[in-house]
């Protein structure tokens, strides 16, 4: 569960309803909650951006998208100590017993990247195919995922014009029988709901998620890198201290105390 | 045939028009379709719009956008799993039986990409030129396909300027004569339809093509990378497996699966 | 001469004079040409385009600009098929009589950058040297000419404000003395005179300019390229079959048939 | 304490009261502070820019938010001539006597980044290795700090929307009863304030600060290449003269001369 | 003294001011100049823009910044062809009379950069170190030049959004007390004058300065490398004429004759 994205969009949308409420009160009357509802904006808004934006996906893509909404929303952190601290121990492992020690820990594991990574070292793949290997499937990775990030930030693009859109629609249909005068402020104020269910739904939701979804995927590139960086180490059979050292660089001064791994603590790694 | 493209504009559009009868019926009244068709704006916004980006096209291109429009439609995705499949087919046949034994294959390769790196191999090319050869051909591809994603993108930059162009002379016109105020009603509607078309030709027509076309040219990139790291493994005679697993790095994990070669199945391989 | 320059502004400004045209006839008038004609605006929107773009040049580019616009009316697209005929007849020739077989030549190359080249191969300089001269040539080239191509852009970019600066102005003086209030729907017509100018300058002239003279620096880029590639390729002694080849990498599948050399009808090459 | 922030946002703050003030006092009239305090835009603009932006944080950069304010007004730029003069003190300790002499060193180093590298050299880790270490540890505090200042502009880019959305509700909620036209001025301009929270806050504080951590960045990334580049030349057993020049050479030409070790008057030096 | 920097600022505001005045002949009046003159926005716009901007200095670039500015004004361009001849000079007295003849000509040179490379050339430091010296030195420049270009880009970018700030504040002043309808106009007016003083100076002032520092930069980096590649040739003891060739490629086609070495003109270099 990620706290931060509900949090966050609590928060905006609460601010937003708040500030309604709270200018009722000053102006001493009540809110109007029909007026900010209307289903000519609502169906032009979101079935035209949604429509506008899908275009641009293939069939995997559209299928994909309810579970890459929900990444946003139940996406956990990588363990990045925890990860340096396995590395670090597989190194130690390897370095005493040899690769072939670690044929018993594919099973183990859980991350699918890792669990490739290993099984390459295991099999005796040498050094270059096992880095191209790794480094295209990392960079196709972060090609699937930015657009999956850059399809959020196309609706939160799409939104607002489809917005205008609507308000214009709006204004033309006022303007075009201004036989009632005191219609006129009426119809304006609908017209303009469309602007603001635009303008609302590209900022207070369709942008945040897009922001969540590229921090997220920066994160997961960053775990990859350390395994990759990680696992081409323990074949080079590269001192465990460097190892940890440069592999403790990729993550932020906070994090590296608990990464370190504690000698003596942890049972696997002394004796 | 593209479903994701035409469902998509389908989509917005149905939303477009589905909004303006909404509020038809909300209103009480019926739909004033010819208030939203006005000849002026759609020759201004329509002809303008196409005449300013065209400028930026040579003759050669300006011939190959129909096709280039239909690929939007009737595009298919590229079967990477396949292509797959065949790559390592021919590297075990390769194995067995030297290069020489693609020579036959040539005349069943449809892709032409495909066909001319199988007869550089044949021809016994050296790897780098092969390499030089097969990459500025992906790169002057890219460049090419950039540039009919890019054209529709600057429909989509020019589409609501000309838009705005056509406002702006509506309201000079009515505004230079006041005559009869009743008529100022209309004629600014009138006036704002250059803006509805520029901005919805823009964002539910060209901008979604225009990514469409990128995102087809980003997989017929992959595509072709796919073919060449494949094939200069194959020369290179790496182990069938290794080349299957480094190719398999290009595709989605979900995709795979399917791509993995299935031993026993398919006669070919094994025996 | 490019026709596509000069017909795609025909048909924008075509379009924008057409809709005004139509209007007019359909709102049962006639057009007020003189009602678009300003010359406040006039000197204003171009007056200050071009001395705000201009302050970013040296004085050799303003002087080379007149050229530099002549070139987006009468460039020629580069004949790359006839290019690389040419670079593989003198592979051939060079692979028969040795490099000194092109000194002759040197004296019928039109092409500067050609000309250069073939100069250094006669003089047997070495490989780097060239690639380094070569390389350079074309780097500051490609400088060059997209600062052309973002000159116009610029003037692209000040126009509208300038339109919009001209607007307020106007807007300003007419709303400072409202002594007789018939006056004003002219008066505001009359400011928003210069938006149009703005905006119309910037996206039916500047930008469509701008964009061509990129295509053309690109295509000039792309066309050196070709050279260079197969200059080197000659003095490094390769065969001919694979020089045509990774020339024709370089240019579009449609020219490639034009590009391969026919051999029996060329007299120059067979023999 | 970075003077400039805070001289900056004073002067900033100052002209905006001050107009308002000016204004005042040429109107003959004073100043209505309340008209510009409305709660409603102000839970509007502040809450919702914030739960907007949040949306794309991690936990821990949430929580490292105030410390991240903090530096833009409580920086000190780095002083690179004392860095350099210290790395060349370093060469010429080490050229004399060994790796070894850094070891007591390392005590009494207070930057983290430069403690870590001087261990390195002493441990005798090799070249690449520390080259490796050192980089990805440029390269993530590189990522990490770019991430604060794009925080600080994602604030500054939600603030201006979200102070149009509240104008736009204000807008409705004014049109949709619009019995007493009297009211209608105080409730358009009361709709303008959250406009105006949301450019004020975006351009006057937002923006600003999310430059100024942009900036803190760029020189902490750059006093981290100039130890990384000294180290290694250390390492390298480079002359402390060239070292010198070469570290100098990241530096503004103003800030050289004080780098530049003046012998004689640096006891540690000499001798 | 850069004519054209002077040339374009002073044709841009004439424009202004010239179509201010043909607006008033036309309109039968005469320029009412104090209407365009007010001390609020005034204060607002530059104040407000100014100290927005230089929040992201150091205290260093704010003191260097009118030195900037007089770059922009009193700047002379770079004479490569100059610059070239010289250093076609050294490689010819290299050559006949080693390195060390250079010695004597350093206190001629008057470029620092240069003077420090011919330094370093005579040093006898090696290649590798004075490629890396250089580059850096290079990069660094490019560095802080480009952000006094962009320094002037923010003050573009803050200037209009001030301008809006002072229009919204100054109509909110108006709405909230319509006493009195006729004094609405003025207000009106006089609100816009702040967007006119931001779009304005952005556009006319800021940003041409801006393209123009741009421009510098990238000329003084042009020459830096040619004077780089051309002590570095020398030091490897190239041939003079594959020099000249080589550092002729930097420049453009139209200077290169006046920069090629007159042999037997020059009378330093015949002989």
């Amino acid at each position: 569960m990620d706290l931060i994205t509900i949090a966050g969009l609590v928060l905006a949308w609460a601010a937003l309803v708040g500030s309604v409420v709270i200018e009722a009160i000053e102006g001493g009357g009540s809110v109007n909650a029909a007026m900010f509802m209307k289903l000519g904006p609502l169906v032009l808004v979101f079935g035209g951006t949604f429509g506008a934006a899908m275009v641009g996906l293939t069939k995997e893509e559209l299928i994909a998208l309810p579970k890459v909404i929900m990444k946003a929303f139940f996406n956990k952190k990588p363990d990045y100590p925890e990860t340096i601290r396995t590395l670090v121990n597989y190194s130690r492992q390897v370095r005493r017993d040899g690769l072939l020690v670690l044929e018993k820990q594919t099973k183990n594991i859980t991350n699918d990247f890792m669990k490739k990574g290993v099984q390459l070292l295991v099999d005796g793949v040498d050094m270059n195919h096992i880095r191209l290997i790794m480094e295209t499937d990392i960079a196709l990775l972060k090609q699937r995922h930015t657009e999956a990030g850059e399809f959020f930030m196309k609706l939160g693009g799409f939104a607002p014009t489809l917005g205008i859109i609507g308000t214009v629609i709006g204004l033309v249909n006022m303007l075009s029988n201004l036989s009632d005068p005191s219609t006129m402020g009426p119809a304006i104020a609908s017209a303009f709901i469309a602007t603001l269910y635009g303008i609302s739904s590209a900022n207070l939701l369709y942008m945040p998620i897009g922001n969540k979804l590229k921090k997220i995927n920066t994160m997961e590139i960053n775990e990859r890198k350390i395994m990759l960086e990680g696992l081409l180490s323990i074949q080079a059979g590269d001192n465990p201290r460097i190892i940890e050292e440069r592999l403790l660089s990729f993550i932020s001064p906070k994090e590296r105390e608990e990464g370190r791994s504690k000698k003596g603590a942890s049972g696997k790694e002394t004796k």
